[in-house]
């Protein structure tokens, strides 16, 4: 195939995440052609980010061996409250300086030279979890994002289903009443005790009272600043009793929550993915799906299944460039 | 309106509950004609349910000046797993002798000589006051029904949402992992602590271990075998500490669990009914959205509404006649 023919076809793809930035180019029948990875920044504002998206969109394109302004479009799987219509996303509070509105999608139109449409980092994620990946089976599948939060993506009857803007935020689905204070601010809340930042906060503040733990060595020695799913993976490795307790927490919490989603949407498959879901993978689902059983209303005679998501870290990008899949080519 | 015209349009709906059974004859604008309302055996099977179930559509109608056969059609809400097809109710476990499956709906439409059609308690309940009710202006609500136990009907974009037939069982959403064992043999659902049925069961078992009530007393005084809604609300009147402890764990229970499920769904509004939620009304509605915003995830900004079903105790027996309204009239 002609790189003239392929580009026109081609679509970028961003998912911008806490941690990391990745992009992908991908073809019209969403293989990827090119991809790049590189850090949020941790200071700045919103115009340091979409410069680093820029950077990752860049890189992805040259790998490609495609210019950015020949790709038919770019998505974005944005944090915060991403409004599709106008591409500003507001309250993204896991990237630095974001607390208040930015017009994402302008800026990246401007510097890239193609449209750029912006969409919920979940619900894109999902989205390519349902159209490509382990959804494909299924027309009603509930998304679980395990990462820095816990968020989760509704697809029923083969469309998302976004409720007035806020649905599918199952993070904050209550465990636990009146339980661990979540860093919602909120008591009780799946991602209390499953969130990757929660549970780093969480095991500071047992270290802080006294108790024992490789993990913080491990992410010094790592010459990293916040307990990353790999550090726990490590630190599980190495038989660390903290680590267990918190991801043991971690599995009830998720098991328990996902069922009570469950037993609301009787949809027929959850599908698990995110940063720490991917790292954890098969041995943590079954764990998950045990826990999940315990209060699934229909655990006698017909559960839903359990499956990981198969596009792994590249599915929320894969998702992202969706979003400009019906563009017409320019 | 001659008699004649209106029969035309007139048809029968049957709310059959675990305590009573409900039956009304409406006309063709769902204005209730005539209805009538007998105890649900306690003992026998099937049979007798449906006997009484007659008894109580015949009486309906006769209050109204109509013969049954003359009903362009009878609509049922029932318990258990109700097969809208072949009119076969399984697994009522809350009626007598029915924990199998008995084609209730053959059996009505041979006795009462006109088309039977069934649907779930919930759903129809749902409905009607989605179309009728309380639910009229929104697109997207979710029903809740406090009663022996805690039901949920989900309505999204004007259509009911049934999952794979077991959607919005959300009295067994968790509340409290691990918690208190729920009539449905599951730990810490929402319905363990608010279903009428559980917080008998609760009652008794303080009693055993030496706490005191007047509920008994006034049940037995009532000639009642069990915690009816009526004798809860008396023992709240007389300042029965039980009693207000038991209502005050069930509001915090429903309260934490439905805004589990609006985080999920994002829905516009929650309609409580239900015969404990119709007997307490707006003070407890007020009650169960104060507790619903510890939890909400969109209650600073966009909460969604908390509205009293309106309908009324014949809520879901409109609901059912709404089964049959696209009929054919014989």
């Amino acid at each position: 195939m002609a790189t003239a023919t392929r580009s026109k076809a081609a679509r970028g793809g961003i998912d911008l995440g806490g941690t990391k930035i990745q992009a992908v180019v991908v073809d019209g029948r969403n293989r990827v052609l090119g991809e790049s990875r590189t850090a949020t920044p941790t200071s700045g504002g919103p115009k340091d980010v979409a410069d680093a998206m820029c950077d990752a969109l860049l890189a992805s394109a040259a790998s490609a061996g495609i210019q950015a302004k020949d790709l038919r479009g770019v998505g974005v799987g944005s944090p915060g409250s991403a409004d599709e219509e106008t591409g500003v996303v507001a309250s993204a509070r896991n990237l630095p300086g974001w607390e208040g509105a930015y017009p994402l999608g302008a800026r990246l139109t401007e510097a890239l030279g193609t449209p750029v449409r912006i969409g919920n980092d979940v619900q894109v994620a999902t989205d390519a979890e349902f159209s490509l990946g382990a959804g494909r089976d299924y027309k009603s599948v509930l998304g679980v994002f395990w990462g820095t939060g816990v968020g989760g993506g509704i697809i029923l009857n083969g469309k998302p289903w976004l409720g007035r803007g806020s649905a599918g935020e199952i993070g904050h689905v209550v465990v636990k009443r009146g339980g661990r204070r979540c860093p919602c601010g909120r008591k009780g809340c799946m991602e209390a005790y499953a969130g990757r930042k929660a549970m780093e906060d969480r095991a500071r503040k047992l270290v802080e009272k006294g108790e024992e733990t490789q993990l913080f060595e491990i992410m010094e020695h790592r010459g990293d600043d916040r307990l990353k799913s790999g550090i726990w993976e490590r630190a599980l490795r190495h038989g660390d009793k903290m680590a267990e307790d918190l991801l043991d927490e971690a599995v009830k919490a998720i098991g328990t929550g996902v069922a009570s989603c469950l037993n609301v949407l009787d949809v027929e498959a959850m599908i698990l993915g995110g940063g720490l879901g991917l790292r954890f993978g098969e041995p943590f689902l079954k764990r998950i799906e045990k826990q999940a059983m315990k209060n699934l209303f229909t655990s006698d005679e017909d559960p839903p299944d359990f499956r990981m998501a198969s596009l792994g870290d590249l599915g929320g990008a894969i998702g992202a460039a969706l979003l400009v899949k019906n563009l017409k080519s320019g």
